[in-house]
C-alpha cells in the first residue's frame, strides 16, 4: 500500500455498481479529459452478484476540476452506470472518537501512532466509562470524558455520549476494548462508522470472555477481529483478522497477554484502511483495496 | 522435535497423574538405577486441575530391563502416584487405516510421505466409499477396499468396515477427507484412535461446507483443524490447526484450493505426533509434547 | 486470485511502460470499442522509476477481434506509450520441463496437482540426473529422461538436455530441487523462463547446504525462495518466499523436513503465477498481479 | 509459558553440562529431599555436542533451603557433573538501561508494557544521543540522560555512559533502535547482557539500511531479529525473529512502517525471555526454554 501518497494532495473516488461493459473506459476517459494523473487504481468484480467495485486515486496537481465541479460533472456517468460513489480528498480527515474501558493497550498504541503520523485522521475525543486512561489522554493532549455506565444510568450516559459525538462532529467511532454494548440507537446513527475490536477469531468465540472460551475449547491458535458494528453482536462486516499460535502451556492469562498484541495491530489496520478510504462494504463483507 | 531419534531403539514412557512432590525424582531415579540414557523429556503441569503430565524417551542401549520387566517393576511407582501411564518402543508402529472419499489430496500427501519414511507407522489399508483413489493406492502398494455407502446400506457398510479394521488389526483410523460421519458404534470401538481433518478453523464453521460458510461470513483468514473424533460432530480434542490469509478476491473455489494445502499439513502433523506418542488427552484437550 | 476464470476462454494483456496520463483511458476505451468484458484488471506504478505496469483479463465472448487482429490494431497504442506488452489466451498453456535430482518431494507435489488440474500448464517432460523419480513419472504418464551428470560428461549432458528441451518445445523450465547448476549457456537460451526453488530465505544462506548454514547460525525461522534463474547463483528475481518457525530443539534433519513442506508450496505458487501470466519482471524484481 | 508463576515466590535453576546418565535423577532427588514443589521444568540435549541443558522452577513455599544454603549444598552435584549453573529467584529483577536514538517506537512500546507489569524487570534509566524521547520518559517517570555522540566526543560519551551504567547498577542493556555501534570496550563489560533489535531477518541485510537493502533485493517477506550483542556486527546469538509479508506495492517507507511493528514485538519477547531467565547461550546460539 503506497501510503507515501496519502498525505499529499490527492483525490480518491470509490465506486460500486452493477457490472457492465464500459465502466472503466468511461471513468478513465473522464479523468484523462480533465488532466488527472492516476496514482493508484484497484478494482474488484463479484462475479456471483455481478457487482463491480473500484477505487481510484489521482493527484489534484494538473487536474482541472475542483472537487465540487467533479461532483457536478461526474453525475452523468454515475447515473448511466447506476453507481454508488463517493469522492474524498486525502485532506478530508476522519474525525474520530475512541471509546475505551479499563484496558487501554489499544488506546495507548493508537495514540502513539497518531503522534507519529501513522494515522490519517483526527482523534478528537476519548470517551470512557472509567478514569483509567485519563493521564494517557492528557499526555497526548486529547480531550477525555469519563461517562460512567451502570444499570441505572444507561439511558442518560448514552444521551451524554451522543451529545459529545455531535459536539465533536465525529464521523468514526473506534471501540478500543470498550466493554459495553452500544445501543441500537447509537449504532443507527453511525452506520458503517463504528469499528470494534473483538478479541477472538470470529465467528468463533463471539460474546463474552473469548479467551476463556478459547482456553476451554483447547484451540491451538487464537485470533483477533476488527469489524464494523451492526445490530447483531459481533456479526458486522469483518475488516481484518490476525492470529497467533498457542500451546497447552498457555493458560488463560497467557492467551490474554498474547491476544493484546493481536488486538492492537488488528484494530490499527482497520482504522488505517477506513481512514484511507480503502474499504467498501456489501453483503455484510468488506472489500479492502490495496 | 528431534525426530532423528525416533527410528532408533528407544522407549517412550507417558505419564499423567495428580501433581505432588517427588514424581520426577522417583521416575528419574528408577530410570537411572536401570541404566537409562534419557534422550528427551518434557513435562507439563495443569495448575488449575493439579494434573502432571510427562513424556520421557530413552535408549534401550545400556538399559537393563526389557519392556516387559519394566512394566512389572514400574508398577509400584505408578501405584504410589496414581499414574495413568503407558510405555511404547519406537518400534511399536501404529497400524493405520486411512478412510477417504473422492477428494484424495490428503491421501496422496500421506502416501508419499509414508514412502519417504516421514511417517512412523504402518499404513495397512485404505477404505473408501468411492473408487477414485484406487490407482494411487496401487502405486504405493496399499490394499484398497471400496465400500460404497448410501442410505440403504449404511449398517452393512459399517459392519464390513469394522471387520476390515479387525482383520488388519488397526489401532489408528485416519479420516483423510472422508465425507461420511462414523456411527457412534465405530467411534466407541476406537476411543482417541480416530483422527479427522476438518476444513475450517474450529470451532468456527463446524459441520457441512465450511469453505462456503467462511466465504459467506467474509472472514479474512481460513483454517484447518485436525482433531480426535468423539460423539459430538467436530467437537473432539483439537490436535493441530493452521491458517492462511484470504481476501475479497478469493471465491469459494479459491478457498477450497488454499484450504487443501492446509488440510494436508495439519493432518500430517496430527498423525506424526500421534504415532510418535507425543499426545496426551484430558478435558477434551491435547497436550502435544515437543 | 480468481482462478475460476483461468480455464475459460479469456485473454490476458500484460503491459509495462513509462508512466504518463492516458494509458488506462486509451487501453480501456480500445477494449470497450471491441466489446471486451473485463473480468480482472490490476495495475502498479513504480513511483521511483516512473514505470507503469498493467494486467487485464477479459472474455473472448463478445470480443470482436481475434488475437491476431488484436496484435495488429493494438500496435498504435503500444507505440504511442512505448509499451512492452504481450497478449496470451488462457488456452496458451506453458510447455514445461521439470528437472529433478534425487529429492523428489517437489516433483511428486507438482505431478499430483497437475493431475488434479491445479496447474495451468502442460508438463511435457521430466529430466533427471538420477533414476529415482522414474516410477513416479511413469505413474503420471510423463516422459522421463535420465541424463547422468559428472565431471567428464557435463558438456555432452548439457547438449542432450538442450536437444530435449527443443524437441519438447519447452518454454518453462522448473528446477524442482535439481542439485546441479545450469551453465550460462542454458540460462541464456531461457531468459526469465527458468524457475528455481532455493531452500533458504534468500538472500540469507545462498549456495550449498542452506539448512546446515541456518542451523549453524541459530536462526529461529527458516524459509524457502522461488526465483527466476539468472547468471548469478541464487540472485535472480524473487517470485515467492515463505517461512516456518523452528527452535533450538530442531536439528539439521528437522530443518530439512520442515523445509520440504515450504519448498513444495513456494515452488508451486511460482509456477502457478508464471503460467497464469501474473508476473512482470523489472530491476531484478517481480510484480505479481493478484 | 506459564507467566502467572513468574511474579510469585519462585526459584529458577539453570544448568548446562556435558550429558551423562543421572543428571536429572540427581537434581530432582536433591530438590525432592528439600521439599521443592516443581512448577516447571524443561530440558534440552544437544546430541551433536553432547551437551545437556535444563531449567527448573520451583516454589520457595515448603522448600527448606534458603538460596544461600542452596548454593552451598548444590555445589557437590554441580562439581560431579561439571555443571555451569546459576540460581535466581523470580524477585531478582534485572536492572535495565534502555538505549534509544530518534526512533522511539520500541521504547514507547516497552514503557507501556512496563507500566502494565508485562515486564519482569526494573527499567532504571534511558540513555539517548537525542532529546526526542525525553517527554515520553518523563511520563513514565524513568530517568532520561541525553548523551550526544559525534565524531569528536565518542570516547567521552562512552565514558559517561559507562559511569551511568555503573551508577544505576545495570545488568541488562537494551538497544531499542540505538543507531550507534557500541565499542568493543562496552560490549566486553556486558557479555551476553546487551540485547539489540536489528530491523532485518538476519543474517540477511545486516549492517546499515536493511529496509532499503530488502527493497532493492525484491524480497517478498521482511523480518526483525533480536540478538545478544557481540564484537561482530549483527552476528551475536539470535534470540527471536519474526516476519511479515510484503508485495511489489510496498515502497521503502511501507517496509519501514510494517517493520516497526515487528521490531516492537521481537524486542519485547527477547527482553521478556531474558528477564524470566529462559535463555541459555552456547555456540553463538540460544536455547529458549518455554
Amino acid at each position: 500500500m503506497e501510503t507515501a501518497f496519502l498525505y499529499e494532495n490527492n483525490v480518491i473516488l470509490l465506486i460500486s455498481c452493477p457490472d457492465r461493459r464500459g465502466i472503466v473506459a468511461s471513468v478513465s476517459q473522464f479523468l484523462y479529459d480533465h488532466g488527472a494523473n492516476i496514482i493508484h487504481a484497484d478494482q474488484h468484480l463479484d462475479d456471483e452478484l455481478n457487482l463491480f467495485f473500484m477505487r481510484i486515486e489521482w493527484s489534484l496537481n494538473g487536474f482541472d476540476l475542483t472537487v465540487k465541479e467533479f461532483r457536478q460533472r461526474f453525475k452523468q456517468i454515475a447515473l448511466k452506470f447506476k453507481m454508488n460513489w463517493r469522492i474524498v480528498t486525502s485532506k478530508d480527515h476522519s474525525k474520530v472518537a475512541i471509546f475505551v474501558s479499563r484496558q487501554d493497550h489499544c488506546l495507548a498504541d493508537l495514540l502513539y501512532r497518531y503522534r507519529q503520523n501513522e494515522l490519517n485522521c483526527n482523534i478528537r475525543v476519548i470517551i470512557s466509562n472509567h478514569p483509567t486512561a485519563k493521564k494517557l489522554a492528557g499526555f497526548y493532549n486529547i480531550p477525555y470524558y469519563e461517562i460512567p455506565i451502570n444499570k441505572n444510568n444507561r439511558k442518560i450516559s448514552e444521551k451524554k455520549t451522543l451529545l459529545l459525538l455531535k459536539k465533536f462532529d465525529i464521523d468514526l467511532i473506534v471501540l478500543a476494548r470498550f466493554m459495553q454494548i452500544l445501543s441500537a440507537d447509537v449504532v443507527k446513527h453511525y452506520p458503517n462508522k463504528i469499528i470494534n475490536i473483538h478479541h477472538s477469531f470470529l465467528p468463533a468465540f463471539s460474546g463474552a470472555n473469548p479467551y476463556f472460551q478459547a482456553y476451554n475449547r483447547g484451540v491451538k491458535i487464537i485470533g483477533a477481529t476488527s469489524h464494523y458494528v451492526t445490530d447483531g453482536l459481533d456479526e458486522g462486516p469483518i475488516i481484518e483478522q490476525d492470529v497467533i499460535r498457542i500451546s497447552h502451556r498457555d493458560e488463560v492469562d497467557d492467551l490474554v497477554a498474547k491476544g493484546r498484541d493481536l488486538e492492537k495491530i488488528v484494530l490499527f489496520r482497520a482504522i488505517q484502511w477506513h481512514t484511507e478510504n480503502r474499504i467498501l462494504i456489501y453483503s455484510n463483507k468488506t472489500v479492502v483495496f490495496s
